[in-house]
């Protein structure tokens, strides 16, 4: 058996529990090291939790780690830039949950420091590892549809995040926190977006408009190819999570996606009912785990990252013109920004 | 345009509503001349409805009618007989609706009857005219599934008759009266039943067993080609009407049937919903509509009855010998009732 | 039985044997009088078929014939300024396929002769008459999903019509000829659209750019609720007929459509597999019935028509606006057209 | 971090593999020890792909080893007795896989010794752990169906076993090997069988008649509380595996099971097109994995097991009840055999 990678994982709030399952129990030829929190309390609780032997407070006390091959950072965007560019000097190996950053530079100083560094670099985008859009990838690639030309995508969540959350400072707003990843499936199906317009409002929760955020934007975009695409998000589909995608092509569609979580029907007067998939972490568990077992992998092969730095200012990119578009209500470049 | 087909209708209840409203004004070669139902004012009243020019409360009128070509016999099943062997000494083409009867005797004397008149005479069994099951049969002499082995097959009621229909001299019980499709079914996909073996029980309307009567059984079937088949009848289907069938091959299956009525899914927290068919007028609405257009099409061109006197003798001998199966708890051979 | 309304039928092209069809043989309170046709032969031919005992070849015969009550007009869209306005000065009761015309200018114009004629007018938009529809309706007013802010549709055709009806002259173009549906029932769930944007091309038929029209469009909405909507249009949804509209609301969604037509499942080494509604006629052949019934009922007990000539230039007015967005690449006010 | 369970395993085949992956794994409370197969080199290869410490070729040799707390049996069936009977005489904890043995003697003999060594014992019922499964029984617990009456149950192998494991002495056939999951589960919603009726026949695979085995069979239930039930067993579901079961109550029905395995349809001109669960390891993978989670916090919580000795017994003997009907072609008595 090969030796296995050493990984530490900084961020330990919900998504990080996420990797610290999959990279203590399900990754075989990775090994957790180490875990960072600033709540040392939290830190400490979770390492008890997972197995981890070392925990810092302090992520920095991770990065120094010389017994740490790979770091997983799961943390807020907005400290993405500096732990990114810390782990890239220390000559780390680096996953880095989406997306990347809010700020174009921030992203280009990054993707520079990275590159000086000859560190692996890859971005999280799980849903390209979800066995649907995997397939959907084969089937285009062996002509099943003809030439694709227009992709529709739904992303729905069935609440709102806590407000603070939804501040445009933390999280982007909801066209780049949660339309990102349609923008990038979008761009790996489709080629890249030449232009966008976005019409938004905060329709079922007003609330946001306090903290400047929307919970319902519909873009669409105008690829360089001349194909066309539209993404609609929203954050109340109440009734469960909404993540569908559809590819048309001249010889045929493809529609990914499904609603139904437990294989149960209930038949009664009512009608016939069935669950929804509650959550991202349930539609997107196998991917999740197969996204970083992708990438430790790759370390370890030396192979080229599944997603690039590249994959992810482009993916910020759009999301960006989307979100300009909405805000000042006409339809933007995307190089322009 | 050709001379329209003069056709009179026996029995104006339920179904009789079916066959006027299809006969009146969706079957252009025909011409609904007469109705007769014992019951004066509805008679009266049916034919004002539907716009049929002349009434009878004596079906005995309807046949001696000179300018009637058709007989269209929708009466209790203890009528079929006495009307049928009527119908044929008038010489009248006869449309009869399932069963032809619930004794072999009394059907096995009708036939030679018609046989001797030389007149047309169709059963009913719409579901042979249902897509579904026509595409099956297409699909099976296409190959697709390869030969087909085994039949599994349902039909469930969303709610029992009254009680005084369960009265088995009257409709002959479950299995005769709500399993004869399926058995027809059967032999067209997999030729004659050689041996049954059946349960059956009042299990939710225990009221059943005052007149002898079952809400659900379980007929297991050996065909003469060594191939197996099973029927689940029931009465409390409660959310709607549950009509499947599915067919197995060496190479492949065919799964017949749909729940959904209203194309709308309500999505909420309570999960997913649909509506179902409802009952048997809804689902083979266009079966029953094809049914009597082809009837009326057989006549006209002197062509063969799409289902015989035999189809039907054959069907009532396996219904019959299923519930002989059920009553005594042993396996019946079919040629021994 | 009431006297049966009197009705005459110009325009005997594909869309005129579906109204044919329905008026001779399925609705009950009508008699279709007279059919008229500029090619003579056809006429003579339909009027056979379907037993219309008057034909023409000129349809200024047809509107002078005394013995009709109401006319139904299924011509080409350039057509309906005159046809419509002739029928209201002969005091006919009138029902017009959509679009009503492809100019604000006639349109205006014809519902004023019809206001001051007094008669009758109906437009035909038959997915209102759709179950799915229909029910989406009652649930929305039933409060099911609470207030609904997003509508999402979805109107793709197997193939797109001949190039010679594609020029825009005589279709409008894809927008309005395929579009107004969608703009029609948007407008009746969700309230006047304020403004459009439009994205569009010739990408899977480029033959389609000699004449000005185009295969594919996404126009996304703002009402003037402040509520989102986006409607997809294709003509090259290949494998089938696909028209489905989701409606989110703040409590729950809705989803209407269907894809299977014939209720059989093929389960073989390649898959499962299903065929599709093939086009507009199957899947709507219903409402088409449904439609010319409360036509006709409605004419005869003198209530108002359920989808008005308000209704028809509304629907017309965002179709123009969103035309109109994508040739010029901007958002346009639907008030500005 | 409580101590973990020190598991090792016995039997190192295709269901020795999924064991040993959840084990070595996804069980962060239980370590995976050491794994016996009497095959040297592949005991050898299968510890190094699992990370497993220690490897026998000799099982005895396992079961001395007294840094072992509970051993998991996954071998022929015919070993299962003197496995399990020596491992409850070293004191282990122990989890067999299903059938518990092919005689109600030798079974018998087995939870006699079990119980005096007062060992924990569970039997490898998968299907219990489903979360379809799981979810009928809630529901049918809160009463969402009435009285569950009848209960229709397929299990349907993607292709038949190797022939020399189809020879009834190592597997006891079909009724037994595959149909063994239904009895079970028809007992847990429903009761106790009373009698049994069943047809069988080799229809696709005939050179299974070589061996004395059938690749179809049907078998119907009473259950001891009136109540009926039907398993349709085949081995020719050429299309993948079809797991399904529905239970029918006197306020509504339960449809377990599903098809679809990759969240993608395929729509083109052949219709629309999905892939189905291949097999059991991809259908129930998380029940497998639920299943010996379940195992190890019972044995290390000293609970009851979730499957016991009696329920192994009993679905042992309807197995063989049904596989006399079969044979006999008569209705057998469950409390006969």
């Amino acid at each position: 058996m090969k030796e296995r990678l050493k990984v530490g994982l900084i961020g330990l709030g919900r998504m990080g529990r996420v990797y610290a399952a999959n990279l203590a129990h399900r990754v075989p030829n990775a090994q957790l090291c180490a875990a960072a929190d600033v709540r040392a309390e939290v830190a400490e609780a979770f390492a008890a939790q997972y197995g981890i032997p070392r925990w810092y407070r302090n992520h920095h006390d991770l990065i120094d780690d010389k017994d740490i091959d790979a770091v997983v950072i799961v943390t807020p965007t907005s400290t993405h830039h500096d732990l990114v560019i810390e782990c890239a000097k220390a000559g780390k190996a680096i996953f880095c949950e989406k997306p990347i950053s809010l700020s174009l530079a921030d992203a280009g100083e990054m993707l520079e420091v990275v590159k000086k560094a000859g560190v692996f670099f890859q971005i999280g985008f799980q849903r390209r590892f979800d066995s649907g859009y995997v397939e959907a990838k084969k089937k285009i690639e062996a002509g099943i549809i003809g030439t694709p030309v227009v992709l529709t995508a739904t992303s729905r969540d069935p609440y709102p995040p806590p407000l603070e959350f939804c501040d445009t400072k933390a999280s982007g707003g909801l066209i780049i926190d949660c339309g990102i990843h349609d923008f990038d499936l979008a761009q790996m199906y489709m080629g890249p977006v030449k232009s966008v317009f976005s019409v938004g409002g905060a329709l079922a929760y007003p609330e946001m408009k306090s903290v400047g955020d929307i919970d319902n934007a519909i873009i669409n975009m105008a690829f360089e190819s001349g194909n066309l695409g539209v993404v609609h998000l929203s954050r109340n589909s109440v009734f469960g999570y909404d993540i569908r995608a559809e590819i048309w092509g001249t010889k045929g569609s493809l529609q990914i996606g499904y609603f139904r979580q437990t294989p149960i029907l209930v038949m009664t007067k009512e009608g016939i009912t069935h669950d929804v998939v509650p959550y991202f972490m349930e539609r997107f568990e196998s991917a999740y785990l197969a996204q970083i077992q992708d990438f430790v992998a790759k370390v370890q092969s030396g192979g080229e990252p599944s997603i690039t730095g590249g994959d992810a200012v482009s993916a910020l990119r759009v999301s960006l013109a989307a979100t300009a578009s909405w805000r000042e209500s006409r339809p933007v470049e995307v190089a322009s920004v």
